[in-house]
């Protein structure tokens, strides 16, 4: 792992690193924020964040201001990228598919396959690369916006026992239901829907061992643009009632899909997850 | 003015509002933050925030966390762009002159008299506006960033009695004696340094009469990569001891020229602001 960003920022480090993923099949960037207690080297949990289309590892270091709520609560943040990149790496001119969109799955077809596997990567690569090269402990929670709520919600959901807790904000809940889930889901992992259920965290929620239920947050903004067609909170939360699952589920009045929603309600969820990762 | 953006954030409203300019002879775009007691229509001191090169209206909105800071202490945050935009706006290829790098005083020189007065729009085009159009009192102090740091002091320091208190990160302060300001004062204001005193910091503390000194807060890393060359805080510190003016000047280990610098401090130097707007 290189480091080519640091940064420092609320008494602790932003970092940007550079490795090469073994899963991917291309260098990758990830943001690492070190609280002060990890740079006096005490082990500390760790937050995952995932992105949503169109990100890169620095909208979420840049915009949201999380740095401030984990340092005082002591976790280590880390936010990688949306998808693979590279020359080599499969792409579509949409914004919505291919580079930058890699919806957190593992792809099953041509040309997708060879190279986007961002489950294995956030869910078991990149894990093993900073509990290796950071003083972090395997205490993990794992959060993120949109396409990377779909992400946070259906890791989690796909790895009972693996997070102390899961958060979103704005969730793409039911792609396999919806114009954005449908189109990625159908590029890659085929048209059979029955390959996407495990995908998808309405089903996962379905389909999920009450013992294996975790804390969940999820917090939308009533003026968002994308939450009738896209986002669709109104599917998750009957599924949660159905399941008996008791996930939270907030609706915000006059916030959008933007990263000021992110900024104004972050502190609530690292201090959600801190409350589960240090508790 | 016509809103181009708005956005729910912290309780309050960020919004970006597009005006014809008078007096810069363009369009310009404008951040403005109302915090929730604006909304309310109470009426609220004004925090202007000055950007550096290259910026534009967004950097200070998306980057620097101040929404969070202001909704507590019920400013409203006016964060103009850098110069005068357009087709027919003079410009240079350079980063360091031209459009994004106006450097906040009025030029004398073609091509850049005609568009480039950003001290005159900063200082009386800009409050107006805001005066008239939003619930804002007459209560202003102003704040920035490296050329907006620049920008800050001198626009404070040229207009006594117009603003309560005045903070800036990372400042250019003695433009007349460093690359950067040199370069722009050179185009701007021509070859004669006579010329350029009344833009400079260091120059405007040393002639400032006792009875106009205003609360002035002053943050520098010490792993900004411009402070030995361009920004010179040290010659900042000793105009202020000469003259006996009783500026803080904070210096911080490990901070770079950053905005994590900034959103780090920023809720200091609301607050700073805030205790002069409200006191």
């Amino acid at each position: 792992m290189e480091r080519i960003e640091q940064h420092a920022c609320f008494g602790g480090r932003q970092e940007v690193w550079r490795h090469a993923s073994a899963v991917l099949g291309c260098d990758m960037r990830v943001g690492v924020f070190l609280p002060s207690a990890a740079l006096r080297g005490e082990s500390c949990p760790v937050l995952y964040w995932l992105s949503g289309l169109t990100c890169t590892e620095q909208n979420f270091i840049t915009k949201a201001g999380a740095q401030a709520h984990a340092e005082r609560h002591g976790l280590i943040l880390v936010a990688p990228d949306t998808s693979p990149r590279g020359a080599d790496v499969a792409d579509d001119p949409a914004y919505d598919l291919g580079q930058g969109a890699g919806f957190y799955l593992n792809a099953t077809q041509a040309p997708w396959a060879a190279h986007y596997r961002m489950q294995d990567y956030v869910a078991e690569e990149l894990p093993g690369l900073i509990e290796r090269h950071f003083p972090a402990s395997s205490a993990r929670s794992i959060a993120g916006h949109s396409m990377g709520g779909h992400g946070a919600l259906v890791t989690a959901l796909r790895h009972p026992g693996r997070y102390r807790s899961v958060s979103a904000f704005s969730p793409i809940v039911a792609p396999s239901q919806v114009p954005w889930g449908r189109k990625a889901f159908a590029a890659y992992l085929g048209d059979d829907p029955a390959a996407w259920t495990r995908w998808d965290a309405v089903e996962l929620i379905r389909a999920a061992s009450p013992a294996d239920h975790l804390p969940m947050l999820v917090d939308q903004g009533l003026d968002d643009e994308f939450l009738d067609e896209q986002l669709r909170t109104d599917l998750f939360e009957a599924a949660c009632l159905e399941a008996g699952y008791m996930a939270t589920v907030r609706r915000h009045a006059g916030y959008d899909h933007s990263y000021y929603f992110i900024a104004s309600f972050i502190g609530e969820h690292v201090a959600f997850h801190a409350a589960e990762l240090r508790g």
